[in-house]
Protein backbone atom coordinates (compact mmCIF):
# COMPACT_ATOMS: atom_id res chain seq x y z
CA UNK A 1 0.00 0.00 0.00
CA UNK A 2 1.62 3.23 -1.21
CA UNK A 3 1.57 5.63 1.92
CA UNK A 4 1.93 9.54 1.80
CA UNK A 5 3.90 11.07 4.68
CA UNK A 6 4.26 14.35 5.91
CA UNK A 7 6.84 15.57 8.16
CA UNK A 8 6.73 18.61 10.34
CA UNK A 9 11.02 19.94 10.53
CA UNK A 10 12.77 22.12 12.87
CA UNK A 11 16.28 23.03 11.38
CA UNK A 12 19.79 25.40 11.86
CA UNK A 13 20.64 26.36 8.83
CA UNK A 14 24.09 27.93 9.72
CA UNK A 15 26.20 25.03 8.39
CA UNK A 16 23.62 23.88 5.46
CA UNK A 17 24.32 25.05 1.94
CA UNK A 18 20.14 25.82 1.87
CA UNK A 19 17.80 23.18 1.18
CA UNK A 20 18.18 21.68 -2.01
CA UNK A 21 19.54 18.82 -2.63
CA UNK A 22 22.93 19.70 -4.55
CA UNK A 23 25.89 17.34 -5.66
CA UNK A 24 28.98 17.56 -3.19
CA UNK A 25 26.67 19.78 -0.91
CA UNK A 26 25.48 19.40 2.40
CA UNK A 27 21.62 20.67 2.58
CA UNK A 28 18.69 19.50 4.48
CA UNK A 29 17.20 17.59 1.88
CA UNK A 30 19.97 15.59 1.30
CA UNK A 31 20.12 14.91 5.18
CA UNK A 32 16.50 14.02 5.13
CA UNK A 33 16.67 11.99 2.38
CA UNK A 34 19.23 9.96 3.51
CA UNK A 35 17.51 9.57 7.09
CA UNK A 36 14.39 8.35 5.29
CA UNK A 37 15.64 6.29 2.78
CA UNK A 38 17.51 4.45 6.03
CA UNK A 39 14.65 4.06 7.89
CA UNK A 40 12.09 3.02 5.28
CA UNK A 41 15.07 0.93 3.24
CA UNK A 42 14.61 2.07 -0.07
CA UNK A 43 15.48 5.31 -2.14
CA UNK A 44 13.11 8.42 -0.77
CA UNK A 45 12.29 11.26 -3.08
CA UNK A 46 11.22 14.21 0.14
CA UNK A 47 8.53 17.29 -1.77
CA UNK A 48 9.42 20.48 0.60
CA UNK A 49 6.97 23.00 0.83
CA UNK A 50 9.46 25.29 -0.58
CA UNK A 51 13.34 25.66 -0.51
CA UNK A 52 15.22 27.83 2.09
CA UNK A 53 18.24 29.53 1.09
CA UNK A 54 22.39 28.93 2.91
CA UNK A 55 22.12 29.74 6.54
CA UNK A 56 18.36 30.17 6.55
CA UNK A 57 16.50 28.21 9.88
CA UNK A 58 13.49 26.68 10.11
CA UNK A 59 11.04 25.78 13.27
CA UNK A 60 8.10 24.31 10.76
CA UNK A 61 9.36 23.45 6.86
CA UNK A 62 7.11 20.54 5.76
CA UNK A 63 8.01 17.92 3.26
CA UNK A 64 5.95 14.95 1.95
CA UNK A 65 7.15 11.46 0.64
CA UNK A 66 5.64 8.30 -0.27
CA UNK A 67 6.98 4.49 1.17
CA UNK A 68 5.67 1.55 1.28
CA UNK A 69 6.67 0.84 4.93
CA UNK A 70 4.24 -0.27 7.53
CA UNK A 71 5.87 1.35 10.17
CA UNK A 72 4.00 3.26 12.26
CA UNK A 73 3.92 7.26 13.01
CA UNK A 74 5.70 7.30 16.48
CA UNK A 75 8.09 4.94 15.59
CA UNK A 76 9.21 6.52 12.12
CA UNK A 77 9.41 9.79 14.25
CA UNK A 78 11.93 8.15 16.80
CA UNK A 79 13.89 6.31 14.32
CA UNK A 80 14.58 9.57 12.09
CA UNK A 81 15.60 11.76 15.45
CA UNK A 82 17.59 8.59 16.11
CA UNK A 83 19.36 8.94 12.55
CA UNK A 84 19.56 12.60 11.65
CA UNK A 85 22.38 14.54 12.28
CA UNK A 86 21.87 17.36 15.58
CA UNK A 87 21.37 20.52 13.45
CA UNK A 88 18.17 18.58 12.00
CA UNK A 89 15.02 17.74 13.78
CA UNK A 90 11.46 15.94 12.98
CA UNK A 91 9.00 17.66 15.11
CA UNK A 92 6.40 15.59 13.51
CA UNK A 93 5.43 12.56 11.32
CA UNK A 94 1.61 12.59 10.13
CA UNK A 95 -0.18 10.02 7.71
CA UNK A 96 -1.70 12.01 4.86
CA UNK A 97 -4.56 11.20 2.03
CA UNK A 98 -2.10 10.09 -1.06
CA UNK A 99 -2.47 13.01 -2.91
CA UNK A 100 -1.29 15.55 -0.51
CA UNK A 101 1.92 18.04 -2.11
CA UNK A 102 3.96 19.89 0.66
CA UNK A 103 4.51 22.34 -1.68
CA UNK A 104 1.28 22.54 -4.13
CA UNK A 105 -0.94 21.87 -1.10
CA UNK A 106 -0.11 25.09 0.91
CA UNK A 107 -2.30 27.60 1.23
CA UNK A 108 -0.01 29.92 3.06
CA UNK A 109 3.44 30.28 4.62
CA UNK A 110 4.88 32.57 7.81
CA UNK A 111 8.46 33.61 7.65
CA UNK A 112 10.33 35.32 10.95
CA UNK A 113 12.88 37.38 10.58
CA UNK A 114 15.15 38.55 13.69
CA UNK A 115 17.20 41.76 13.50
CA UNK A 116 19.11 42.41 16.98
CA UNK A 117 19.93 45.56 18.03
CA UNK A 118 23.80 45.57 18.36
CA UNK A 119 25.99 43.10 18.42
CA UNK A 120 25.98 39.71 19.96
CA UNK A 121 28.71 37.28 19.66
CA UNK A 122 25.85 33.93 21.43
CA UNK A 123 23.11 34.95 19.00
CA UNK A 124 25.32 36.09 15.82
CA UNK A 125 24.27 32.73 13.59
CA UNK A 126 20.52 33.35 14.64
CA UNK A 127 19.79 37.22 14.01
CA UNK A 128 20.90 40.35 11.70
CA UNK A 129 22.92 42.59 14.18
CA UNK A 130 22.07 46.39 13.09
CA UNK A 131 24.02 48.77 14.86
CA UNK A 132 22.40 51.98 13.24
CA UNK A 133 19.50 53.79 14.64
CA UNK A 134 16.08 52.45 13.81
CA UNK A 135 12.58 54.62 13.37
CA UNK A 136 10.25 52.11 14.15
CA UNK A 137 7.63 54.44 13.62
CA UNK A 138 8.14 54.70 9.34
CA UNK A 139 9.26 51.07 9.60
CA UNK A 140 5.95 50.36 10.53
CA UNK A 141 4.18 52.47 8.73
CA UNK A 142 6.37 51.19 5.17
CA UNK A 143 5.26 47.80 6.38
CA UNK A 144 1.60 48.38 5.97
CA UNK A 145 2.32 49.09 2.29
CA UNK A 146 2.47 45.45 1.32
CA UNK A 147 -0.32 43.96 2.33
CA UNK A 148 -2.94 42.62 0.59
CA UNK A 149 -2.32 41.20 -3.34
CA UNK A 150 0.54 43.31 -4.88
CA UNK A 151 3.33 42.43 -7.61
CA UNK A 152 6.47 41.81 -5.83
CA UNK A 153 9.00 41.95 -8.76
CA UNK A 154 11.15 44.57 -6.76
CA UNK A 155 11.88 42.27 -3.87
CA UNK A 156 12.33 39.22 -6.09
CA UNK A 157 16.14 38.46 -7.41
CA UNK A 158 16.19 38.94 -10.97
CA UNK A 159 17.04 36.00 -12.41
CA UNK A 160 14.03 33.67 -10.53
CA UNK A 161 11.53 35.94 -11.49
CA UNK A 162 8.64 34.71 -12.93
CA UNK A 163 5.83 35.38 -15.08
CA UNK A 164 3.50 35.94 -12.07
CA UNK A 165 4.97 37.54 -9.83
CA UNK A 166 1.74 38.43 -7.25
CA UNK A 167 1.84 37.91 -3.72
CA UNK A 168 -0.73 38.03 -1.59
CA UNK A 169 0.22 39.00 1.34
CA UNK A 170 -2.50 38.33 4.55
CA UNK A 171 -0.64 40.21 7.45
CA UNK A 172 3.24 41.55 8.29
CA UNK A 173 4.49 43.74 11.19
CA UNK A 174 7.20 44.09 13.17
CA UNK A 175 7.37 43.73 17.63
CA UNK A 176 10.06 44.58 20.23
CA UNK A 177 11.32 41.27 21.36
CA UNK A 178 13.75 42.28 23.97
CA UNK A 179 16.78 43.68 22.75
CA UNK A 180 15.58 42.41 19.36
CA UNK A 181 13.29 43.58 16.56
CA UNK A 182 11.27 40.72 14.51
CA UNK A 183 9.35 40.93 11.38
CA UNK A 184 6.42 38.31 10.65
CA UNK A 185 4.78 37.94 7.41
CA UNK A 186 2.13 35.48 5.96
CA UNK A 187 1.92 35.26 2.29
CA UNK A 188 -0.09 32.75 0.31
CA UNK A 189 2.78 32.80 -1.53
CA UNK A 190 7.01 34.17 -1.76
CA UNK A 191 9.10 34.91 -4.78
CA UNK A 192 13.11 34.26 -3.80
CA UNK A 193 14.65 36.32 -1.39
CA UNK A 194 11.69 37.92 -1.14
CA UNK A 195 11.52 38.36 3.02
CA UNK A 196 15.30 38.95 2.36
CA UNK A 197 14.34 41.97 0.33
CA UNK A 198 11.79 43.44 2.20
CA UNK A 199 13.53 43.82 5.21
CA UNK A 200 16.82 45.34 3.85
CA UNK A 201 14.35 47.75 2.32
CA UNK A 202 12.44 48.32 5.62
CA UNK A 203 15.72 48.84 7.31
CA UNK A 204 17.01 51.70 5.13
CA UNK A 205 13.76 52.70 5.71
CA UNK A 206 13.98 52.97 9.16
CA UNK A 207 17.42 54.42 9.11
CA UNK A 208 15.54 57.20 7.26
CA UNK A 209 17.95 56.41 4.10
CA UNK A 210 14.32 56.08 2.39
CA UNK A 211 11.11 57.67 3.06
CA UNK A 212 7.91 55.55 3.35
CA UNK A 213 7.02 57.06 0.02
CA UNK A 214 10.34 55.85 -1.38
CA UNK A 215 9.19 52.87 -0.26
CA UNK A 216 5.62 52.78 -1.79
CA UNK A 217 7.26 53.90 -5.10
CA UNK A 218 9.92 50.90 -5.41
CA UNK A 219 6.07 48.33 -4.73
CA UNK A 220 4.82 49.99 -7.52
CA UNK A 221 8.08 50.00 -9.88
CA UNK A 222 8.21 46.32 -10.34
CA UNK A 223 11.79 46.54 -10.88
CA UNK A 224 14.56 44.89 -8.70
CA UNK A 225 17.11 47.02 -8.84
CA UNK A 226 15.12 50.02 -7.10
CA UNK A 227 15.19 47.72 -4.15
CA UNK A 228 17.55 47.82 -0.78
CA UNK A 229 20.06 45.19 0.01
CA UNK A 230 19.17 41.67 0.58
CA UNK A 231 19.29 41.35 4.34
CA UNK A 232 21.61 38.43 5.32
CA UNK A 233 20.02 34.73 5.34
CA UNK A 234 20.59 33.78 9.50
CA UNK A 235 18.05 36.19 10.58
CA UNK A 236 15.20 34.38 8.43
CA UNK A 237 12.95 31.49 9.85
CA UNK A 238 10.22 29.38 8.35
CA UNK A 239 7.97 29.61 10.94
CA UNK A 240 4.90 27.46 9.52
CA UNK A 241 3.51 26.23 6.35
CA UNK A 242 -0.66 26.07 6.65
CA UNK A 243 -2.22 23.74 4.89
CA UNK B 1 51.49 55.79 33.71
CA UNK B 2 50.71 52.26 34.29
CA UNK B 3 47.00 51.99 33.87
CA UNK B 4 44.09 49.23 34.49
CA UNK B 5 41.26 48.45 32.33
CA UNK B 6 38.58 46.21 33.11
CA UNK B 7 36.74 44.34 30.33
CA UNK B 8 33.09 43.33 30.21
CA UNK B 9 32.96 40.18 27.47
CA UNK B 10 29.91 38.05 26.13
CA UNK B 11 31.37 34.63 24.77
CA UNK B 12 29.94 31.49 22.44
CA UNK B 13 31.45 29.13 24.13
CA UNK B 14 30.39 26.13 21.40
CA UNK B 15 33.77 26.45 19.74
CA UNK B 16 36.79 27.10 22.63
CA UNK B 17 38.32 25.05 25.14
CA UNK B 18 37.21 26.97 27.77
CA UNK B 19 38.46 30.39 29.51
CA UNK B 20 41.95 29.61 30.17
CA UNK B 21 44.93 29.84 28.49
CA UNK B 22 46.19 25.80 26.99
CA UNK B 23 48.97 25.48 24.81
CA UNK B 24 47.69 24.98 21.11
CA UNK B 25 44.34 24.86 22.35
CA UNK B 26 41.32 27.63 20.86
CA UNK B 27 40.17 29.46 24.31
CA UNK B 28 38.44 32.93 25.59
CA UNK B 29 41.80 34.15 27.37
CA UNK B 30 44.02 33.16 24.22
CA UNK B 31 41.54 35.42 22.20
CA UNK B 32 40.84 37.96 24.26
CA UNK B 33 44.99 37.99 25.27
CA UNK B 34 46.04 38.23 21.48
CA UNK B 35 43.18 40.60 20.52
CA UNK B 36 44.54 43.27 23.41
CA UNK B 37 48.24 42.28 22.91
CA UNK B 38 47.34 43.95 19.23
CA UNK B 39 46.10 47.14 19.83
CA UNK B 40 47.92 48.21 23.16
CA UNK B 41 51.29 47.02 21.10
CA UNK B 42 52.69 44.71 24.05
CA UNK B 43 52.50 41.26 25.23
CA UNK B 44 49.66 41.47 28.00
CA UNK B 45 48.36 39.06 30.78
CA UNK B 46 44.81 38.93 31.20
CA UNK B 47 43.00 38.26 34.87
CA UNK B 48 39.63 36.81 34.47
CA UNK B 49 37.19 36.59 36.88
CA UNK B 50 37.28 32.65 37.10
CA UNK B 51 37.50 30.04 34.32
CA UNK B 52 34.37 28.54 32.56
CA UNK B 53 34.83 25.48 31.08
CA UNK B 54 34.70 24.12 27.38
CA UNK B 55 31.61 24.97 25.63
CA UNK B 56 30.25 27.45 28.80
CA UNK B 57 29.05 30.65 27.65
CA UNK B 58 29.04 34.34 28.72
CA UNK B 59 27.33 36.96 28.96
CA UNK B 60 28.96 39.30 31.25
CA UNK B 61 32.31 37.65 32.15
CA UNK B 62 34.68 40.55 33.46
CA UNK B 63 38.71 40.49 33.38
CA UNK B 64 41.40 43.36 33.60
CA UNK B 65 44.89 43.83 32.29
CA UNK B 66 47.29 47.25 32.72
CA UNK B 67 48.95 48.76 30.16
CA UNK B 68 50.44 51.82 29.05
CA UNK B 69 48.88 52.39 26.11
CA UNK B 70 47.56 55.77 26.23
CA UNK B 71 43.84 54.99 23.69
CA UNK B 72 40.91 56.03 25.45
CA UNK B 73 38.03 53.41 26.53
CA UNK B 74 36.06 53.92 23.59
CA UNK B 75 38.78 53.79 21.08
CA UNK B 76 40.11 50.29 22.79
CA UNK B 77 36.37 49.14 22.89
CA UNK B 78 35.90 49.26 18.83
CA UNK B 79 39.50 48.60 18.07
CA UNK B 80 39.15 44.96 20.27
CA UNK B 81 35.66 43.84 18.23
CA UNK B 82 37.29 44.65 15.35
CA UNK B 83 40.14 42.28 16.02
CA UNK B 84 38.29 39.80 17.68
CA UNK B 85 36.69 36.41 16.38
CA UNK B 86 32.56 37.07 16.09
CA UNK B 87 32.28 34.34 19.34
CA UNK B 88 33.67 36.76 21.52
CA UNK B 89 32.57 40.38 21.72
CA UNK B 90 33.65 42.93 24.42
CA UNK B 91 30.46 44.65 25.84
CA UNK B 92 32.34 47.25 27.84
CA UNK B 93 35.81 49.30 28.85
CA UNK B 94 36.29 50.78 31.64
CA UNK B 95 39.17 52.28 33.70
CA UNK B 96 39.47 51.10 36.98
CA UNK B 97 41.74 52.25 40.64
CA UNK B 98 45.11 49.93 39.96
CA UNK B 99 44.32 48.19 42.92
CA UNK B 100 41.53 46.22 40.82
CA UNK B 101 41.80 42.70 40.45
CA UNK B 102 38.77 40.83 37.99
CA UNK B 103 39.09 37.92 40.24
CA UNK B 104 39.67 38.64 43.84
CA UNK B 105 37.91 41.91 43.58
CA UNK B 106 34.85 40.04 42.68
CA UNK B 107 31.64 40.10 45.85
CA UNK B 108 29.60 37.36 44.04
CA UNK B 109 28.72 36.12 40.43
CA UNK B 110 25.65 35.23 39.24
CA UNK B 111 24.94 32.32 36.94
CA UNK B 112 22.66 31.21 34.90
CA UNK B 113 21.36 27.09 33.23
CA UNK B 114 19.12 26.97 30.47
CA UNK B 115 17.00 23.34 30.46
CA UNK B 116 14.92 23.06 26.79
CA UNK B 117 11.69 20.77 27.51
CA UNK B 118 11.82 18.42 24.94
CA UNK B 119 14.08 18.68 21.38
CA UNK B 120 15.85 21.43 19.42
CA UNK B 121 18.05 21.91 16.84
CA UNK B 122 18.38 25.67 16.85
CA UNK B 123 19.09 25.74 20.38
CA UNK B 124 20.90 22.86 20.75
CA UNK B 125 24.86 24.31 21.61
CA UNK B 126 22.79 26.64 23.90
CA UNK B 127 20.59 24.75 26.30
CA UNK B 128 20.24 20.98 27.82
CA UNK B 129 17.36 19.35 25.59
CA UNK B 130 16.14 17.13 28.43
CA UNK B 131 13.37 15.09 27.77
CA UNK B 132 11.75 13.66 31.07
CA UNK B 133 8.60 14.78 32.94
CA UNK B 134 10.34 17.65 35.73
CA UNK B 135 8.39 18.07 38.89
CA UNK B 136 9.21 21.55 39.51
CA UNK B 137 7.25 22.20 42.52
CA UNK B 138 9.88 19.33 44.27
CA UNK B 139 13.26 20.75 41.96
CA UNK B 140 11.81 24.60 43.78
CA UNK B 141 11.87 23.10 47.38
CA UNK B 142 15.54 21.16 46.84
CA UNK B 143 16.65 24.42 45.41
CA UNK B 144 15.66 26.36 48.73
CA UNK B 145 18.46 23.91 50.83
CA UNK B 146 20.84 25.35 48.98
CA UNK B 147 20.38 29.10 50.20
CA UNK B 148 22.50 30.48 52.64
CA UNK B 149 26.22 29.46 53.69
CA UNK B 150 27.40 25.70 53.11
CA UNK B 151 30.18 23.40 52.31
CA UNK B 152 29.14 22.15 48.81
CA UNK B 153 31.87 19.76 48.86
CA UNK B 154 29.32 17.35 47.36
CA UNK B 155 28.54 19.38 44.47
CA UNK B 156 32.76 20.05 43.19
CA UNK B 157 34.70 17.82 40.85
CA UNK B 158 36.61 16.26 43.83
CA UNK B 159 40.51 16.65 42.03
CA UNK B 160 39.78 20.51 42.69
CA UNK B 161 38.43 20.22 45.65
CA UNK B 162 39.84 22.85 47.85
CA UNK B 163 40.33 23.01 52.04
CA UNK B 164 37.47 25.55 52.30
CA UNK B 165 34.58 24.20 50.17
CA UNK B 166 32.36 27.06 51.96
CA UNK B 167 30.28 29.59 49.24
CA UNK B 168 27.28 31.75 50.17
CA UNK B 169 24.41 31.33 48.32
CA UNK B 170 22.96 34.57 47.94
CA UNK B 171 19.74 33.53 45.69
CA UNK B 172 18.87 30.78 43.55
CA UNK B 173 15.71 29.82 41.80
CA UNK B 174 13.72 28.42 38.62
CA UNK B 175 11.59 30.05 36.24
CA UNK B 176 9.76 28.72 33.45
CA UNK B 177 10.05 30.67 29.87
CA UNK B 178 8.66 29.49 27.21
CA UNK B 179 9.62 26.01 26.38
CA UNK B 180 12.39 26.44 28.97
CA UNK B 181 13.21 25.76 32.44
CA UNK B 182 16.02 28.25 33.63
CA UNK B 183 18.08 28.21 36.60
CA UNK B 184 19.44 31.61 38.01
CA UNK B 185 21.87 31.33 41.05
CA UNK B 186 24.13 33.69 42.53
CA UNK B 187 26.69 33.37 45.33
CA UNK B 188 30.05 35.07 47.03
CA UNK B 189 32.18 31.74 45.22
CA UNK B 190 31.29 29.08 42.90
CA UNK B 191 33.81 25.26 43.03
CA UNK B 192 34.74 24.15 40.03
CA UNK B 193 31.78 22.28 38.23
CA UNK B 194 29.38 23.29 41.20
CA UNK B 195 26.52 24.89 39.33
CA UNK B 196 26.67 21.73 36.61
CA UNK B 197 26.69 19.30 39.44
CA UNK B 198 24.12 21.00 41.36
CA UNK B 199 22.07 21.11 38.19
CA UNK B 200 22.56 17.50 37.47
CA UNK B 201 21.36 16.34 40.70
CA UNK B 202 18.16 18.83 40.92
CA UNK B 203 17.23 16.96 37.69
CA UNK B 204 17.25 14.10 39.56
CA UNK B 205 15.00 15.05 41.86
CA UNK B 206 12.49 16.77 39.20
CA UNK B 207 12.53 13.38 37.71
CA UNK B 208 11.55 11.83 40.72
CA UNK B 209 14.95 10.22 40.94
CA UNK B 210 16.25 11.26 44.21
CA UNK B 211 13.72 13.10 47.10
CA UNK B 212 14.25 16.26 48.26
CA UNK B 213 15.27 14.62 51.54
CA UNK B 214 17.87 12.63 49.27
CA UNK B 215 18.68 16.01 48.07
CA UNK B 216 19.40 17.44 51.68
CA UNK B 217 21.63 14.63 52.63
CA UNK B 218 23.80 14.93 49.75
CA UNK B 219 24.19 18.29 50.63
CA UNK B 220 25.37 17.45 53.80
CA UNK B 221 27.35 14.67 53.01
CA UNK B 222 30.06 16.49 51.74
CA UNK B 223 31.10 13.97 49.44
CA UNK B 224 31.37 14.49 45.38
CA UNK B 225 30.42 10.35 44.91
CA UNK B 226 27.11 11.17 46.40
CA UNK B 227 25.86 13.85 43.72
CA UNK B 228 23.73 12.92 40.82
CA UNK B 229 25.49 13.60 37.31
CA UNK B 230 26.69 17.22 36.03
CA UNK B 231 24.86 18.71 33.62
CA UNK B 232 26.67 19.94 29.92
CA UNK B 233 28.66 22.24 29.89
CA UNK B 234 26.10 24.14 26.80
CA UNK B 235 23.35 24.80 29.77
CA UNK B 236 25.81 27.46 31.33
CA UNK B 237 26.02 30.83 31.18
CA UNK B 238 28.30 33.20 33.54
CA UNK B 239 25.75 36.01 33.44
CA UNK B 240 27.62 38.81 35.89
CA UNK B 241 30.23 39.31 38.26
CA UNK B 242 29.31 42.09 40.99
CA UNK B 243 32.48 44.16 42.31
Amino acid sequence: MDRNIKLEIEYDGSDFHGWQVQPGLRTVQGELERGVGTIVNHEVKLVGSGRTDVGVHALGQTANFHTQSGLDQEAMLRALNGVLPRDVLVKGVQEVEVGFNARFSAKSRIYRYRIFLGRTAILRRYVWEVLYQLDKEKMAEATRLICGKHDFSSFCVAESAKDDNTCRVKSSGWEPDGGELVFTIEADRFLHSMVRSLVGTLVEVGRGYRSVSDFGEILKAKDRTKAGPTAPGCGLYLLEVKY
